[in-house]
């Protein structure tokens, strides 16, 4: 090339004469490899919780937001009604559209309205080869989990989902190499005890976060407490990202093993409990455990950039409002200063004589009840016959209106809401999350992906 | 070309022997006109408020919900803090941030912390020889159109804001070509009518919306009611959609004799009015409004391509909820039946004989009332010293309570919420608006097209 002719010039000519412009016929029988795909769910977040995160870790008057790992992801929204006689689905009926692309009703687990069991991405990918995993903060065996994994007219099922996780390995071969959350007490059971079975089928049970570094082999099946995780606020931080690091690396080994690609879904499953609860502080807590699997996730696409990343919710809980009673304020400062789940405080208080409730309330929630405050929690009636959070409720009840007050939180439900949800994605294939669409137009995309 | 030669071959050979691949250098001298901008603000219209609309306009169990003007042009969402001790914004510091891509403390008209007028995007159309416009279907003078024409510091300055309106041509000439509303009663005040200046000034004022038709040529300001409009629910449909003819169809006219664009905002005022009042049917009658006038934008866009448009919330409003109470339902239908607005509800009652209530409530509501209902209905206690909305709180909460129950619809306050709203955007520049963004981004987007 002559040296007296600019660069750019150069590039012009070259592009023109050399055919080195970006051509209009791509060649289809091109061998791009298919992407992984990292499907991460916030149950029950939706967008007034990402919100409330990201006022959570900013300071007001710093003229500045905190940045979070969602910002410049979102892509549009999603429509989650089931296949029911109601708007409001439920974290089955969503998580099995979001799993296999068919609506169903309220409580169904990987099947359709007729019960018939629909083939799940994990499944698919399975077919084809991939390696496949799930990572949450609940039981393997709970709705969201499940719902990508086995096929069950409902969700209550617990036993019977367990079970069906159990007996795979009989009907033909594990669907996950990694699976990793909460749920022991349904693999170690009274009417049956599976781990000396899956030890003996080769599926390694880990039953101590901690120990998941010493494992370079899958499958594994991480049980980290007998049902769901303690809350994040109430927990050591950081577990689901560590879970989801864990799941990352064992996955990677096994694709790169198989020269195929690997389908991950990572759930934030108890963002949807705080929002049962009605527990902003635990709410934000759980938001950063999610952020923090985000990120995680990010940094591993920086490195693996044939990899697309899809976030949603299944569903909106608690009809959570940063703003409530008429003033204009969400105290966010209030929030942060929260140090401990309303369902942890209030299990200490049922337990504890009555004029020690004033101060551990203070220390719990760092402010001084007011003499109306305190006179509500005082009054309380506690009745010892009731068993399980029943027995809780009323002291429940009394807390969440004195912190939903004093932070200028609103919640409307103990349930879900019909509102749509954020969509956001990442990488080869995110240009088809764009705008207003459905939850199973979601999975239709990503079903789309695996080959 | 020889014959034998496929046409996919031959457009192959074309685009690399001929050049015409696309150049990757765009001469930026080239004279591409600015597009015309249209900016629609739905007042207090956070995604909850798009979600009860695409339901209520559904049926369920038809498995196919029904489509909105909005559903393919969402990209992202914004924050909308104000410059103030709170991450809860009014409409006025939103409206700032939104016309100047200034943030600024609540109840600010176009000015900054400090007070300093900011220059809006309607001026600086103004100083490049566009046609500017304003439709809002509250008066003229309220925080969201004044915002984009005038700098106050101070919101309830209705009459100052009225005063500077009509005193533009003093100072240079008329801001705006086309602006269309309430508030006769503003510039046809006890102590200053500028009726006849206006008119002596060649500014054609219209009190009738079926007259708007007649007019022709610019600059015309229409004062369609003493202050605000009429709720959707309690008038004529299609009001902003007509309002919004004319604009377009006025300025249309006047930027071609300019041979400039035009930049008009639509606001959605009153969305914000029934999320305030915590009325349901009330928001999806405004909603529905609304959406009228995004179509009639859209049917003009098809036939103007070279135009922007984006359309965005100023915040939330009322802690609106789809679901309330604990059970998985939002009655969209029970939503629909209502005729009335719950403040029309009120001012009726408040003068009729308790004994014709029951009746009368039961007709607009389209359901019967429970007993319990009733009780609450019947023990109202009224004070007739009272004036205005005062006197009606009484009535109008418990027809809330009432409505909320009835259709499983979720309210949190009487003010707004921190969450983050929908952004919309399609046409030349829409891809500035993608992702998470804040409203002084949308505000610096649009500010930058105007040449």
């Amino acid at each position: 090339m002559n040296k007296f002719i600019s660069a750019g010039a150069a590039t012009l000519i070259a592009s023109v004469t050399l055919g080195g412009c970006a051509s209009t016929t791509t060649p289809e029988s091109a061998a791009t490899p298919a992407p992984n795909i990292i499907f991460m769910i916030g149950d029950g977040m939706g967008f007034e919780y990402i919100s409330a995160y990201r006022y959570a870790m900013s300071q007001l008057g710093a003229h500045e937001l905190a940045t979070t790992p969602f910002d410049d992801l979102l892509v549009g929204a999603a429509t989650t009604y089931p296949d029911d006689d109601t708007w409001v689905t439920d974290s089955a009926a969503s998580a099995t559209a979001l799993a296999t692309g068919v609506k169903s009703f309220n409580g169904a687990i990987g099947v359709d309205s007729q019960k018939a069991p629909q083939r799940t991405l994990m499944e698919l990918a399975r077919e084809h080869g991939w390696a496949t995993g799930a990572v949450a903060t609940v039981q393997v065996n709970h709705a969201t989990p499940a719902s990508f994994f086995t096929h069950h007219p409902s969700r209550n099922m617990y036993n019977d989902i367990a079970d069906s996780y159990a007996t795979q390995v009989a009907h033909g071969g594990w669907s996950f190499d990694v699976l990793l959350g909460g749920g022991y007490d349904y693999f170690h059971r009274d009417d049956k005890n599976w781990l000396p079975e899956l030890e003996q089928q080769g599926l390694q049970v880990v039953t101590r976060m901690d120990d998941l570094a010493q494992y370079t082999q899958t499958p594994v099946m991480g049980l980290f407490a007998p049902k769901a995780l303690p809350f994040a606020i109430d927990d050591k931080p950081g577990r689901l990202a560590n879970m989801t690091t864990h799941a990352l690396r064992l996955l990677t080994e096994q694709s790169t093993a198989n020269g195929k690609p690997f389908a991950l879904m990572v759930e934030g499953s108890m963002i949807d409990w705080c929002g049962h609860a009605n527990d902003i502080a635990c709410a934000v807590h759980e938001m950063a455990d999610f952020a923090a699997a985000v990120q995680v996730v990010r940094d591993y696409i920086a490195e693996h950039p044939n990899t697309l990343l899809v976030i949603t919710a299944d569903h909106s809980t608690g009809g959570l409002t940063l703003g409530q009673g008429g003033e204009y304020a969400w105290h966010s400062d209030k929030v942060n200063a929260i140090s401990q789940s309303i369902e942890g405080m209030a299990t200490h208080l049922f337990d504890m004589p009555r004029q020690q409730w004033r101060a551990y309330v203070e220390e719990k929630l760092a402010f001084t009840l007011t003499s109306k405050q305190w006179k509500q929690l005082g009054e309380v009636k506690l009745d010892k016959e009731l068993q399980g959070r029943d027995r809780l409720k009323p002291i429940h009840q009394v807390l969440v209106n004195i912190v939903s007050e004093h932070t200028r939180t609103g919640w409307t439900t103990g349930g879900h809401t019909a509102v749509d949800v954020p969509v956001m994605a990442t990488g080869p294939g995110a240009e088809a999350f764009k705008g207003y669409i459905d939850n199973t137009d979601i999975a239709k995309a990503l079903l789309k992906l695996v080959r």
